[in-house]
């Protein structure tokens, strides 16, 4: 409905669109425009409004409508013509993208949504994702390869985001295994899910979520002291639909090396971009629940961390690390 | 509907039932009860129907239902109560099982049919699964575990069918990874699948197929040569209610080893019951998809397989194995 109403406000070229006649167009109540008006306005949207005249378009807010983003979109196959499908509200981009997989959806195929209602964190932690203020998205990839092998294409996903910010200038520093930092709070979040028979990977869903243009005082009180915005960087708001195009080219980009020539390439780049290694760590580890201490020194040829402790070298699948001081 | 036709003819206690009240009864024409009739004839029920008097029931078939199947049965989840569904005909009990895990089916829960027109096998191929002639089943398991251990499952799976066969006199050869074998044939297919984040398994289904009382040339041409039914072992059909109330009970016992302890005496078991180890073998690897020969020298923790080349040792984490002569 909202992109309807974009559609029809669009087409007026300019010129005021009475509610009465938006209302007859899209056969719903006038309080329903009013309704969804208010809410484009909060995406960003200047819509003036008057009392007799309707309403007029004066500037298009800055939204991942997939006209703007595919826009010079360099990009083979993530993303490009139906690829990309755009959601102004979804409770979670991956539960999207993991029932169009299983529909038969297309390798590179990327569900965009303004806002998450449930939008979900890796070891079932929330995502906080407010409307406009963020890049919620989840990709859906289609590679031939096992099981053990999907946890690199996290790997993969975090790289492709540190190239993207490099191209804005932004910092791009990977805690292991892909979350990316700033002043050592969470800038992005990346979620994986699969669905796989032993012998062959189905489907890879790979949920990235960015906190673009969120005020440190809009962050809930719970996680305000561990979130960052990448408007907090240089002070401004950045353009999402530019930062957005650019993630799908580098997105795309990477895809095509690790299917070319597998992983070496991606695990060179994740070290150079890390902030892990060579460091006192705390490690939770998600696979027996242990908290230890030790040094991060590698990851191995599967993206796992390799941490010296006191009884020798272990190997983390997954888990929670975090720098000691 | 064949569920309430039985329960119909049972509630008679051997007296004839009139076609015309059945099907009013179940608000169905006449010519319908009549075709299930002929389906469950086909399952093994002794229907006697007369032109006048309508239908009696003789003799009940050797059919999975719940019933029959949970009488005595000795599970602490594995197919207790709920935990238990039963279809005549499905196109696939993994399709079924996946949907059914997806929308919160509890740990534990087995789907089983008489018939599967669409049944999955490894690798992509078909699973022949005529009616009332095998047990085809489909077990959702919920462990705590990384996807790295899931294959773990698939021979946890392996053995238990196994157990069972020698609870029945049966022989019970195991194949890398999880074929059953008989006189070089298969016997039985296992095919598993998972939903899972980086994290954490969401659910396991592991599929199992038994050929249990198909005649030779009831197996379609292409595969007869590769395919073995338990009735040729002992030169009789064997009661399939039995054998899978005894695979149910195995199974949960693993289970239950597992999530207490691990898979170390899963995989001792497996090396008992293996056909493999020691021999000269082909190798198909899933993973890259070529052709090796060499000895199988044991399976590793995780239950990949260790192949010693001419070029060293080399691990084969999925694929398919033929013994050499």
């Amino acid at each position: 409905m909202k992109r309807k109403i974009i559609d029809t406000l669009k087409s007026s070229a300019g010129k005021f669109v009475s509610g009465e006649y938006i209302a007859n167009e899209l056969n719903v109540t006038r309080t329903s425009i009013w309704k969804n008006i208010n809410s484009l306005r909060k995406l960003g949207y200047d819509i003036e409004s008057h009392i007799k005249l309707g309403y007029k378009l004066n500037k298009i807010a800055d939204v991942l409508l997939p006209a703007a983003v595919q826009s010079g979109l360099n990009s083979k196959i993530i993303g490009v013509k139906d690829n990309l499908i755009h959601h102004f509200s979804v409770d979670s981009t991956n539960n999207l993208a993991r029932k169009a997989a299983y529909d038969g959806a297309a390798d590179g195929t990327v569900i965009v949504a303004e806002e998450q209602t449930g939008g979900k964190g890796r070891l079932k932690r929330k995502f906080f994702s407010p409307p406009g203020k963020g890049i919620y998205f989840s990709l859906i990839l289609r590679p031939k390869c096992l099981p053990k092998d999907a946890p690199k294409f996290t790997l993969m996903a975090a790289v492709a985001v540190a190239n993207a910010f490099k191209r804005f200038n932004l910092p791009a520093q990977i805690k292991w295994p892909n979350d990316i930092m700033f002043d050592g709070r969470k800038l992005v979040g990346i979620l994986t899910e699969m669905s796989a028979q032993i012998e062959q990977v189905n489907y890879i869903v790979v949920g990235i979520g960015i906190n673009c243009n969120v005020k440190r005082d809009e962050f809930p009180a719970d996680i305000r002291d561990v979130a960052a915005s990448l408007s907090e960087i240089n002070g401004e708001n950045i353009s999402r639909v530019d930062l957005f195009r650019a993630i799908l080219e580098e997105l795309d980009k990477l895809y095509g090396v690790v299917n070319e020539s597998g992983f070496t390439e991606i695990l060179k780049r994740w070290r150079e971009f890390n902030i892990t290694l060579g460091k006192n760590i705390n490690v939770i580890s998600a696979e027996t629940g242990d908290t230890f201490t030790g040094v991060a020194v590698d990851i191995d040829d599967d993206g796992a961390l390799i941490v010296q402790t006191d009884d020798g070298l272990t190997t983390v699948y997954a888990g929670d690390v975090s720098v000691r001081n």
